[in-house]
């Protein structure tokens, strides 16, 4: 796709209209049209066009001049959800886990140089970080991140150490030699373990699925706090069950794949 | 507004481009351009004007020619989630109910004739629907749609009764004056009980939780499936867990809608 082509495809209006629902956050969950406006940095005309859409659609609400987002934006999300088997196959083997574990027990994909959380199953009342699915932590500071970068093409890898491996606590792996071996280290033991390097106090282990064709879809994660485990206990006690359980959700992602091929013919799974 | 103003301010593009997002689901998860044409009752070049744009936001992605949705489409939804300070707040008390019952414990909201699944805590392994955050059932026929709708004002009640009573089971109240008592059985009460009027074995309590202001801005429910437990055993043991839950929720909505307007002067609590 050539510079011109791309240009002339772009609906300039679909993204400012993803900016609009995209403003509003914990800190920002009502807004008026004016701060809706110096948030986007579009002019307050152009926002209320996309507000009366959006409103129309049923994405926001504005009464009083309040605008703020409506249960309707989770159908998007829903909708990637239900189009990924994974999703549903994964769900009753992350509740065994957590219940084997007493831990949450997640599941997450790689979206460039960012891990997305894709299914969860939390277990204890008080958590450091409360995770919602959808919500976005760097892939060099996770296990996650690190089970499903660890056997992906060269120029992947590369691509997460340009953006710069920042450091979040001061046990972040910021030297790019440094992270290369750490995930060498995963390819051979394959299984990731990362202790408060996005968060202190915050450990966790990590598995990759697999499709049947082998490639990595996804990693399974269970994590824990320093005061409930240390990392001796998660090598020893979580990470063989942790293997297993993504063993048993790949296979079962091949099994349906092969089942479901024959009648569709389609590849949904990642 | 006038008709006139709303079809100025009106994004056409918008509404197309949510309409691609929404064309996936798990019956289309992977599809072609002329797949994703035929859904949308779009033409082509629009369709493929739409993926070019999507595909550079990163919300869809096209190798070879078989579009599907990233988990960057997760995000949209995260914001609201991340937005309404009621999940954070409610989900604690959903996973202590969970633990308390043994059953799985949701959060719901009113979008229309529908209610929309914004938080929930699975249990179960072996569940009839997998009930995914966003999902959407009818107001009517289940427990948390009548929690919802019991409190609200005339209107809206008669505009649920307007849009068809529809039979989802041989058990569900299709008629207006049974609907209207059953609602009113709600109000006094102070909870709701829905018996397979949605689906055949499922069984759901809901109660309302409110704001500080007394208005019912969510219900919270406790499903169960028909070979679990029956109506008795829903009222004496779980009613009781779900009601002191409900009544948590909403203390804390409200302490924590005083302690942030003190500084914020906001209220993104619904």
């Amino acid at each position: 796709m050539t510079g011109t082509e791309s240009d002339r495809d772009y609906i300039q209006s679909l993204e400012r209209g993803f900016a609009v629902l995209l403003a509003f956050d914990a800190e920002r969950p009502v807004m008026t049209l004016a701060e809706l406006a110096a948030a986007t940095r579009l002019s307050r005309p152009a926002v209320r066009r996309i507000l009366l859409t959006l409103q129309r659609l049923g994405y926001v609400d504005g009464g009083g001049g309040r605008w703020r987002l409506t249960p309707r934006v989770l159908s998007i999300g829903q909708h990637y959800t239900a189009s990924h088997a994974l999703i549903e196959i994964a769900q009753p083997h992350l509740l065994h886990l957590a219940e084997q574990t007493n831990e949450s027990a997640s599941l997450a994909a790689l979206d460039g140089t960012e891990v997305v959380y894709i299914a969860r199953v939390p277990v204890r009342r008080i958590m450091s970080i409360n995770v919602a699915i959808g919500t976005r932590v760097p892939v060099h500071a996770t296990s996650m991140g690190r089970a499903l970068l660890a056997w992906a093409p060269r120029p992947e890898i590369e691509r997460v150490i340009d953006n710069g491996l920042r450091a979040h606590t001061a046990r972040t792996v910021t030297d790019p030699a440094e992270f290369r071996a750490a995930l060498r280290t995963v390819r051979d033991q394959g299984w990731s373990l990362v202790v408060e390097e996005l968060e202190e106090g915050l450990l966790s282990v990590s598995a990759p699925i697999r499709d049947r064709s082998g490639a990595v879809v996804a990693a399974l994660a269970s994590s824990t706090s320093s005061g409930r485990a240390d990392s001796e206990r998660l090598r020893t006690e979580v990470v063989p069950l942790l293997l297993r359980t993504a063993e048993r959700i790949s296979a079962d992602l091949g099994n349906r794949a092969v089942a479901r091929t024959g009648v569709q013919g389609r590849d949904g799974f990642f």
